[in-house]
């Protein structure tokens, strides 16, 4: 039987041993829900970097750059970290390099050693879901988190994976259970369940409710984002 | 206001300033449950360390030698790592040197920055909550998982802290929350919670079911280990 397992944190990556696995790696606000996204609304490719350095590099070679850090735009670059700002007809077609405090880097630390990267939201959950059901290999659903900490908000997007393959998976380990546990007390109400969380609270500070709303959507498309050599394209 | 945060690994304490923070180290299958069991049965001292080496050698300067490793007790050594083999006249006025696969090491990996290291479990859960109500820091309870990875038991038993102490300490982080989150579903019935979680059915091949339900039961003991030195003495 296939297995499942998830892995609460970047920090934690180095205890998994994903030769036969692939990663989901998620990071619900906002990277992975603006990947979906993009790709949902016609972007080609995105080139996730870890460093603004890099970001700035792939830019300056023709590559739209998005550079978010601390949940804010960097000076210099063409794209913020919103999922709105991909609603945009002018990146049909284009190849985005993008970085983020969490997600990029997540990408990056999963690919020398896993079967295969993905990018998961709820926004692409269904879509996910059936990917991991139709392949041979385990799953490993990879929490972007904040700077190493665990999050709720990725988590429960890994309970949500969890629980839609409990039937055909075994549920090995702990961060596993944890995660399907909290998505099923949360399920109902995920915006509710986030209301005091960490990152709700630091984003509402930026003023940027419209897009924990939207990034709390299931199903919206049908899009999995799957990374071949360096660049993220649609599966 | 004091803060009240969790750290779910020993593999993520780095992530965390502890300099203002008493820190809670549990592991409650079953170390600091041995510990606490220890203290309320009449041990005079506990000596954590990290390497069975370093264990053998205070038991060769007279200690009482505890060391268990994968769950089972390496030979050489006059203690196993169940709670019942604490409840023994003989321990009572003796100093013990003990090393377990997680709980020593993260009492070993807190020590150099917290204000003070305490130890943590069900069976003194009360007692812990008391002592933290009654000082002025901030307070980090540090999970000690398994080789790494974060176990439910250990996350609830933080999550029990986190409920006990939320009206008077700013619960800060998604780590204290998600554990609260998974006390708040599982307070009415751990061991149920519990019986499919990575580290019960460790031990239920190793046919230890009673000490699993001793490990639970709560406020049994009043006693309060802490770190003075190098060694466990209660509070």
């Amino acid at each position: 039987m296939k297995k499942i397992d998830v892995c609460l944190s970047p920090e934690l990556l180095h205890l998994h041993n994903t030769t036969n696995s692939i990663v989901v790696v998620t990071d619900i606000f906002r990277a992975t829900s603006c990947m979906v996204t993009g790709f949902a609304y016609g972007v080609k490719s995105i080139h996730p970097v870890e460093t603004v350095e890099e970001c700035k590099a792939l830019q300056d070679r023709g590559y739209i750059g998005a550079a978010e850090r601390n949940a804010q735009k960097v000076e210099g670059f063409e794209l913020d970290n919103s999922p709105f700002s991909y609603m945009d007809d002018r990146l049909v077609g284009t190849s985005v390099a993008m970085t983020t405090t969490n997600g990029t880097r997540s990408i990056t630390m999963a690919k020398p050693n896993a079967v295969k990267v993905i990018v998961g939201a709820f926004l692409n959950l269904e879509a996910v879901v059936n990917c991991l059901k139709n392949q041979p290999y385990d799953v490993l659903v990879l929490c972007a988190g904040w700077k190493g900490k665990v999050n709720l908000e990725d988590t429960l997007f890994a309970g949500a994976v969890v629980n839609a393959l409990r039937d055909e998976f075994h549920v090995a380990e702990d961060g596993a259970m944890m995660a399907y546990e909290l998505y099923d007390k949360a399920k109902d109400n995920l915006l509710g369940f986030l209301a005091t969380s960490s990152h709700i609270r630091r984003l509402q500070r930026l003023g940027i409710q419209k897009d924990i709303t939207y990034c709390l959507q299931k199903n919206l498309y049908d899009v999995v984002p799957v990374l071949r050599g360096n660049e993220l394209v649609a599966m």
